[in-house]
């Protein structure tokens, strides 16, 4: 399947050779991608008016006098790593504007305005790239953005480089920070086994996203594309929390370690007080025909991240990868 | 060099053959660049608080409330089209960034918030991309814009994928429409033979773009990436209006041929009344290092864009392509 993040590059025992071969050892190879975008990230700016800058699923800025903030992501879907040469063209546009609306969602904003970079073959049929750019468009119509403009350059393959923004009311976007000890963990859908086909026709998360904010009660949002374990890593990350997850329920929505590691799921993942969540639920499964999932509790982080089965409990390892920066 | 720009599709004869052979002759290459951007264009949606779309330097948009328009642009800088594998990393950095500040800088707009989307081999050393990054960061530092975000993505060819916006007074962006006849017509810099180097180490004019709209005498303002013929036919086309250029003028640049065809220059290129050319003239050239040049005229469509000499006035033929949508 052609789900495999990009750039997954070894990481293992790669600090220590470098240590001894210093820049003969730099490659992008053999730094690994987590070393690479950390580096990168230090060319980053700062401004007054950046809220939130690399790190989260989008960068939040504040225009001056403004009533309401903006979100700013990007995301590229390229033949051999996001899709294969015989996807179905709009599912390749469904994946590809999909990828930053799922972005957006994440931060319980509105959908804005959308710019497409497509790199192509000139060999490529034109009716390939409409089915692209209609798969595109039928996502943005029904969740709300509008495609404004782009790039177009030949090379070997069909690449889509997607930028979106969107807004959401001051203050109130849902950052990756804040999540508590003692919080509920929730998806907006099953995870795992996206391979067979979701990770192409999943339906961006926008309105859940949105209703979500609106309640008040999130602590901490993001969405899984790199896998739970990866993504809710990023939750726990700066708090030094760790999660206990239920392997009931990580075993029903498929396996426990596609639940996990598979990633590419795009559902929305978040952290509650452990207070609201019977109304919560109630609420949420009134409006949207897909029911929450409660996958666990965070826990302080000595256990890491553990799946608690009926007789016993395992810590888990890290498989997954990062992609974005 | 590597200068040319992306996607030179062969455009003659071409919508002949299709009709004839139908869908097998619909690849991008046989139907050529400006069809293709044209049925791409197509998909892009409308919205209330999209003034300007697809067809200037930058798209123009306005937020509910907000006291300045905000304008979104992207542009793909990659290896082997706009720069070879030797090229020094700093300058692909200048080159990728500057392409988009160029633009803002064609609507008179302040550079704001930018990403990234990068494309690399993973044998490509490190300090190259970190050259490339330095190289951007010196812009953004000059010129006023900030790295909020990006994505990293494996891949065959170096290639950067900029997305970038700016800022305006409320109805103030510069358009390429707003040509009237008898306007005259100058350019910040000289134009042609940036194949030496230029089209690396230009500097955008974003200072220029934005004194030159606080003047209020800017009819129509764009910049010139793929050649004065082609960008000064953008500015004229939708008034169905032409041009007589100065071939004395042309040939103090470089030559007429390289200063009409060659692009990639990054000058900003617009037109003013003819009442104000003297006062304009002398107070940019009193604020700016690099005089101003004064190409020629508007003139009604009947002889398209011509070069004049002393003794002969020569009407000019497309060479260009478009790349942009």
């Amino acid at each position: 399947m052609a789900i495999k993040l990009a750039l997954e590059l070894s990481r293992f025992g790669v600090r220590d050779m470098n240590m001894f071969f210093g820049r003969w050892m730099s490659d992008l190879g053999s730094l690994g991608e987590e070393q690479v975008i950390q580096r990168l990230a230090s060319f980053a700016g700062a401004h007054g008016n950046l809220l939130t800058g690399i790190g989260d699923d989008c960068a939040v800025c504040r225009a001056a006098g403004s009533t309401t903030d903006q979100v700013f992501t990007s995301d590229a879907t390229v033949e051999g790593i996001h899709f294969l040469e015989d996807t179905a063209p709009v599912r390749i546009g469904h994946k590809a504007v999909g990828r930053v609306l799922s972005d957006v969602a994440s931060m319980g904003a509105d959908p804005e305005w959308f710019l497409v970079n497509v790199v192509a073959p000139s060999t490529l049929d034109m009716q390939v790239l409409e089915g692209v750019y209609a798969g595109m468009r039928e996502r943005l119509d029904l969740l709300g953005g509008v495609l404004i403009g782009g790039d177009l350059t030949e090379g070997e393959r069909l690449s889509l480089h997607l930028f979106g923004t969107g807004r959401v009311p001051l203050d109130a976007a849902l950052l990756r920070s804040g999540v508590q000890e003692g919080d509920l963990i929730w998806s907006t859908g099953a995870l795992g086994g996206s391979g067979l086909g979701k990770h192409l026709d999943f339906m961006p998360r926008v309105r859940e996203g949105k209703w979500l904010r609106e309640t008040g009660w999130i602590h901490a949002m993001t969405d899984v594309s790199d896998g739970l374990f990866t993504d809710l890593s990023h939750l726990l990350g700066e708090q030094s929390l760790g999660a206990c997850l239920s392997g009931e329920v990580l075993g029903k929505m498929s396996t426990v370690e596609a639940a996990l590691f598979d990633g590419e799921d795009f559902e929305l993942l978040f952290t509650t007080a452990e207070g609201v969540g019977d109304q919560l639920e109630a609420l949420y499964n009134d409006v949207f025909e897909e029911p929450l999932w409660r996958l666990g509790t965070i826990r302080d982080g000595s256990g890491g991240i553990e799946v608690e089965y009926a007789d016993e409990t395992k810590r888990m390892v890290s498989r997954g990868v990062r992609h974005h920066f």
